[in-house]
């Protein structure tokens, strides 16, 4: 980031919901306090996952999320099937075939075991649909009123079975930005049943794994330059992370911008702007601008994907800049957030 | 286990803090809730580590574990080296060099920047000492009343450079017990500082990475069968772990064993009995009876394992027993812990 004071970060001494949100906050938490402290190459990438080298010419990538999601259970999904398909995806991201998952309870006291059982069920039901399979463990617990029912950690590993360099750097002028789907969903989906609002059908989650439609991107002999999923921040906060990384600009077109009305609706509610709320299951892959159009066939090819778009283009003008081109004509820059949009939505 | 009632936990519907103590009641959470939810063979081994195969003849094992202790900072460490030295002697404990750590950070809302910065410097030198390179990560921030400052998730990946099958199953009767060193001083040093204890020296923490100590073992050319990190539940709980897995009995000498007399003197004081305390950085060895004292030799080369000593042997008698001579002539078993001895205590 350009940003170079040191810690305390900014005027803050204290660490704020907004240092989770996926926004600049956070951002600033990570890069003058955490990534200093572990500095190397391998963290350096920037990427979701690390790629390892681990001799016998086997690349494998590595990466790890914990899931704090309130609440527990949400239409489309749970923490379990979060913590299954977010880790999965992280994998996907870096063109990984997804093997094997770890998983890591913190359980707040008192939590009904039926709950558990429901979480763990989730999960199994998520691995097996993602074909990882849960290989190690760990279960805490935390006294009542030290957590809040319960938290996962997965870790994962996957297979790098292609010789490109999937990563921001990779990104270059030329390439279009092809999103995997509508957006907004996974982020609506929660708050809605935190803010008690009623639609005419439930927003569901667009929870789900990745690595399929990813991967068949790289096996239909595309020049995947980078792979990221959509989470926290969504598409805006995705795209200047890419940007900034990368050193390019980025222009989207509103009018391609794909959301389901009932989501749009509930943005407009709720006052969000849809371009910032979290997705679980949906991710940009940069390619080539003349390859755009096969990568979109390639994804609609699968039932996570069908309402793939092309959504921007990458230019060498104004690095680390998001541009919109508004529906009216006008340009805007489409800035990182500063703190949380929605707290705790993973 | 051997206790087949269906969940709800015996009589819980509830879990309980003893649930995470790491005696019987957290093994059946583990196996009746957890291990079927994920049952596979690798899962099902019961070690601390996974052992995978990745293809071109390379072995990886692959473990996690969540920290919740507290306090934070403890004489001897802090949840950030024990974070870094729990996972890493999981990988050491199935043998593996420990290469690859993840960091996954649940940050109560309103922590010191400054608090957090102490722990991951303490994670970085953890880290360095261990010979490993945090390479991935994940920062969740959780609302005030939510968390306890901050939880840590590691993940770990080693590289297996032996043809060893170092699991509870190999232990057979004719082995005898290694331990690499005094017993209790973790545990203790946590309830000192909890319970407010004083004493002439201050308890600290045996916190330590295992990983040299361990691997000089298998390349010293010991046939290793089993090793096992004395974690949660103590020397006692993981003996019965091994009975159990194994289908042993093992019997352990109590003129032998080594506590230091602070550690002795404040778990009198506190009602506990070091069998069940809880170590960071002590671990038993099974080897061929024959090899016991080239082991302690072995071990006795490393700083952290130089009161190594030989604990017990192993037998066919009472299979899934621990039985514990005593000073005085009598024989009693060591049974592993109903539930909690002492929470949060990593």
């Amino acid at each position: 980031m350009s940003d170079t004071c040191p810690v305390p970060i900014g005027q803050y001494e204290r660490v704020l919901m907004a240092h989770g949100g996926g926004g600049r906050l956070m951002h600033q938490l990570l890069e003058r306090v955490i990534r200093p402290a572990f500095s190397n190459p391998l963290l350096d990438t920037g990427h979701d996952a690390a790629v390892l080298e681990m001799g016998g010419g086997v690349r494998i990538a590595f990466t790890t999320d914990s899931y704090v999601v309130r609440p527990l259970f949400f239409p489309g999904g749970d923490i379990g099937s979060l913590a299954v398909n977010g880790t999965v995806n992280d994998l996907a991201m870096a063109g990984a075939k997804p093997s094997f998952l770890s998983a890591a309870f913190i359980i707040e006291e008192g939590l009904a075991v039926s709950t558990l059982e429901r979480v763990v069920a989730s999960m199994r039901e998520a691995a097996a649909a993602a074909g990882v399979e849960v290989v190690t463990g760990d279960t805490k617990v935390v006294d009542r009123g030290k957590g809040d029912g319960i938290y996962v950690n997965t870790a994962g590993i996957g297979v790098i079975g292609h010789l490109l360099t999937i990563a921001p750097a990779s990104v270059t002028a030329g390439d279009a930005v092809v999103v995997s789907g509508d957006i907004g969903r996974h982020g609506m989906a929660i708050m809605a049943v935190r803010e008690g609002l009623e639609f005419e059908s439930t927003i569901e989650s667009d929870c789900a794994p990745l690595a399929k439609p990813a991967l068949a991107l790289i096996e239909a002999g595309l020049d995947v330059h980078c792979l990221r999923d959509l989470t926290r921040g969504g598409l805006a906060s995705a795209l200047n992370e890419i940007a900034q990384g990368a050193g390019v600009g980025i222009t989207l077109a509103e009018r391609a911008v794909r959301v389901r009305e009932d989501v749009r609706a509930a943005c407009e509610i709720l006052g969000f702007d849809p371009l910032y709320v979290a997705n679980e299951g949906r991710f940009a892959a940069f390619v080539p601008a003349p390859q755009a159009a096969r990568a979109v066939e390639v994804l609609q090819a699968h039932a996570a994907c069908r309402e793939a778009w092309i959504a921007g283009s990458v230019s060498a003008d104004m690095p680390g800049r998001v541009v919109l081109h508004s529906v009216m004509g006008s340009r805007r820059i489409v800035d990182m957030l500063s703190g949380e949009q929605l707290p705790r939505i993973c």
